[in-house]
């Protein structure tokens, strides 16, 4: 979680919403990101899309079975959808996200019978950090 | 609708799931994809996706407010969410998607009120031709 969070640190440097990701395979990090729609011009470039498509690649394969993914904020129903669709293991997150999350809050995406698949989850991990980060940031735009 | 369902007939000659999508800005086709997560090595590469990116990358903007998104098959939650993340809209799909689709089954994603922006929705165009690809797809791989 600590390469994800400083991940969102940077985010917040480029004027992005500050949420980062990092993604474990067999045990090594082998992507992280930090969210970047504006910065990239691609309203998917959430932090979660931008590791699970750069492990994807690195690892040529479509899915990730076995992965863990660790990132700062809940993800929304877009990423959600993509956890799944990668078969994710395991996701960790830092802060819950009452308006756009869709794991704890709104679609609860995870608890859906038509989903292929389903990780483990973990919420409230380096939670403080992560919910200042995005404080600060959103205060500062005010 | 015709570019959709032509780049969903190339996806199932490529040995995917045939779906397409193609999007347009301002009266104008300006990206058309078929659904690619084989090919691509990337989970998150299904036609609406791979449009919205286009697109965005094209105009060189985040958001994609007055675009239709035109899709042979209903939305998932990736690609729903996706769909709201880039502010389309019109959505116009094809057939209906009782297992993964997310617009008019399970989580209904567009009558989430925590989502930021919702399109106009208008399923069933094209649905007998676009149905009729997926089938043959799955008849052929049983």
């Amino acid at each position: 979680m600590r390469r994800a969070l400083d991940a969102a640190a940077t985010a917040a440097r480029d004027g992005e919403v500050p949420v980062g990701a990092a993604l474990v395979w067999q045990g090594e990090v082998i992507a992280v990101a930090a969210n970047a729609p504006r910065t990239l011009c691609d309203p998917t470039a959430h932090a979660e899309m931008r590791v699970i498509r750069a492990a994807a690649a690195a690892l040529g394969r479509e899915r990730l079975e076995g992965a863990e993914l660790w990132v700062t904020l809940e993800p929304c129903a877009m990423c959600a959808g993509a956890i799944a669709h990668a078969r994710i293991a395991r996701l960790y997150y830092g802060a819950s996200d009452a308006k756009g999350g869709a794991v704890e809050h709104g679609p609860l995406l995870f608890t859906q019978p038509t989903l292929h698949h389903r990780p483990e989850v973990y919420g409230g991990i380096g939670e403080g950090e992560a919910a200042a980060l995005l404080r600060a940031f959103f205060r500062a735009r005010r």
